[in-house]
């Protein structure tokens, strides 16, 4: 929407993710795929008219302001791409029946990578957010719900998997932008590392990237981790900074302490020696963390309030 | 015991570990059932009768004063319990054979769960002690004997077993207090975040905890980041603070070391300006930590020296 | 070589990885088995003349001054050795067949296994190098080659496998003088204890130790913390410090930074009373780490200039 004197603009981001996290409760999953249907106007009988309503409801979002999907999931499948056990995770699913691990391992991968090729033809962003562990408290899901607090942090192995299908993608020429968020601080080095090896793809630096600190993560301490670390291993300056996932205004100040702490830590490192105490280029850097890197990277254009500021 | 001028009172608490811990080594494994059944003038023929006998020796530690059993163990298994496999242990064991993982994950779960329901009826605390990777030097072990310098840090996975465990207690309505601690500080926001899942089922905040800084995580380093990522992730005024799971009186000067460290922490954040600098809010807090929580999660009741100091 | 002026002697080591790491290629494989048996006047069709060649190869490298074998790979099998396996594996490989996971394991241990044996009984050193992620990126392994920026880090498990594998050696009486090295540093905690276990086989302390912070965490952020971590959990004075596996000059300067890093980590701690103020005690643990130590373990013999300046 559009909040008009602050010309604020908050876009909405494509999520498919029942489409395969809900394989486990097929009676949710089917629920969730009527909505599909009356949502689309198609009927979903096969794997192909899945993922064709799926391309449809994306459109909606373009149509919206969309410029991303986002993706919930405990890890990327560690294995290859397979149509024929994700068609067979969808008849199972619709007859009611639980799908096998393989299958809906298969039907993940065949959802996320249908998204991340419309992506990139059309200069999306995907968004993976790994490592929650759903639902782990039955009593506070049947009296509060899904998320919402029932939900924690998980130790699944992230790089295998994660590197083979940014690798699948890549050797087909359709990997889009793709933003990497951790929800284990464990896996910081990981993620920031494994972004590196698929650069040169984009016209943007940072093609894929290492995102900010997310969730359980997103605080101070959370937050100084990662900027550190990406700092360390990564490319700092191809950052596109804090990101809003949340649908609450109140969270926007979670921008302001991002951009306070990242002053903070190249501030200290410029006073300490370990990097040029340069006005100029620390401003630059900072602007394009803050600002610029996002405004490329989703294609925003020209904002002139902040254009004025970053000046 | 009781040591008469200080009133200090030291309480055992209950370790059946050796009865699924011990499945590998059969022989190890009848020699301490033996000692079970002399201990309790029991025979142990069945699970029914071992975990009977662990029951009849849990009372002999009751009147010793013991309010929290204590397991130590690489992992939670991640699966759901199964008397039967269970069962099947028990008898391949007293026969000397070596039972298949399955089926002393299914011991480990059976003996665990039947402990933590006692506690819960009696009001104990459950401590799960978990990574350890014990006896990786034969030669060590050979010469110097178990549990003495021969054990080392595990990375297994712990999220997933974990949460299925202590959702299964909570669901049939039989979830202890019960705090837990990790020996891989890669864990630590793991377990700091699973504990806040299962909260509000029992008479104190803090019912599931994540414990302090333990064994190789015993030192200054391992304690602070303990307590920061705790007051990060979790909620540091419930917690109950250093716990002495050690034999030796000489280890007790951790708890002047864990009390220092505290107030280092939380006089920081106040002079940084990141919690207020209010001296009765903060004293109540480091007094709770240190004393009142743990008094009032083990029910210990109170102690007239201490009350003076914490007043 | 040797640099005339400076007494500069580099040394270099023997490793033996692509006779395991390359069996998913098996062309690959077979053409660097070529280069082998060229270089070694032997002919390679079995296990054990695999094994013979890579023994007369080393004596090559014994005769250019090698003291040390480094291996790199994602992790050491958690599984008994097994030369019926390994042998399955050289059949199938020379045949051009890609040898099944079981297999390729155990030819893993076999040829780690008869080079740690062989350093043993000569007093080398074994290197190992555990969690690196290969060749993730199919495209720029294609433009540039291997080792060329498409290795990632990992996350595999380390503890179980490696423990087994050291403890395999020392029941034989086999065990070498050996360095560990992490990519990740969510190993850290667990490599540095884990050392500590297989101490009091060999003349030098240290035996068995952690190693610098390596490749991706080589730089001021994973020196700190690796030194840190070694110092809470290790021996700090028993470590041979930083080490360079570079076939590049221009790298050597991470030992004066190493130097810096660990002389600014001992003066804060003097500085904060955690350790003796104590001149002499401090610049001899200094003086050991940054050189004697690494003349001691490799037995490198006494360098008159070196001495000179340690003194």
């Amino acid at each position: 929407f559009r909040a008009g004197k602050t010309n604020l603009r908050m876009a909405p981001t494509f999520r498919p993710d029942p489409a395969h996290n809900a394989l486990g409760d097929p009676q949710a999953w089917n629920t969730w795929v009527g909505r599909l249907e009356d949502a689309t106007d198609l009927r979903v009988d096969s794997l192909d008219t899945l993922i064709g309503a799926l391309a449809k409801a994306r459109l909606e979002f373009a149509v919206a302001g969309a410029k991303a999907s986002d993706h919930g999931l405990a890890r990327l499948p560690d294995c290859d791409p397979d149509d024929r056990l994700a068609a067979a995770a969808v008849k199972k699913a619709l007859k009611g029946e639980v799908p096998t691990q393989a299958e809906r391992d298969a039907l993940t991968l065949e959802v996320l990578r249908a998204t991340a090729k419309w992506n990139h033809a059309e200069g999306w962003t995907t968004q993976l957010h790994l490592n929650p562990l759903r639902n782990v408290s039955s009593r506070l899901l049947l009296s509060v719900g899904a998320d919402a607090g029932t939900d924690v942090m998980g130790d699944e192995r992230q790089a295998s998997g994660l590197a083979r299908f940014l690798n699948g993608l890549d050797e087909e020429g359709h990997l889009p932008q793709t933003i990497l968020y951790n929800l284990n601080p464990a896996d910081n080095h990981v993620f920031a590392v494994l972004a590196g090896a698929f650069q040169g793809t984009g016209a943007n630096p940072g093609h894929v990237q290492w995102g900010s600190a997310w969730w359980f993560l997103d605080q101070e301490d959370g937050m100084r981790r990662q900027i550190n670390d990406l700092s360390n291993l990564g490319q700092l300056s191809a950052f596109i900074g804090m990101l809003t996932d949340s649908r609450s205004p109140l969270s926007f100040v979670r921008h302001e302490m991002f951009r306070r702490i990242l002053c903070d830590l190249i501030g200290r490192d410029a006073e300490s020696g370990r990097i040029p105490c340069d006005r100029g280029m620390l401003a630059d850097l900072v602007s394009r963390v803050c600002y610029g890197n996002a405004r490329d990277y989703f294609g925003f254009g020209i904002h002139p309030d902040f254009e004025r500021a970053a000046s």
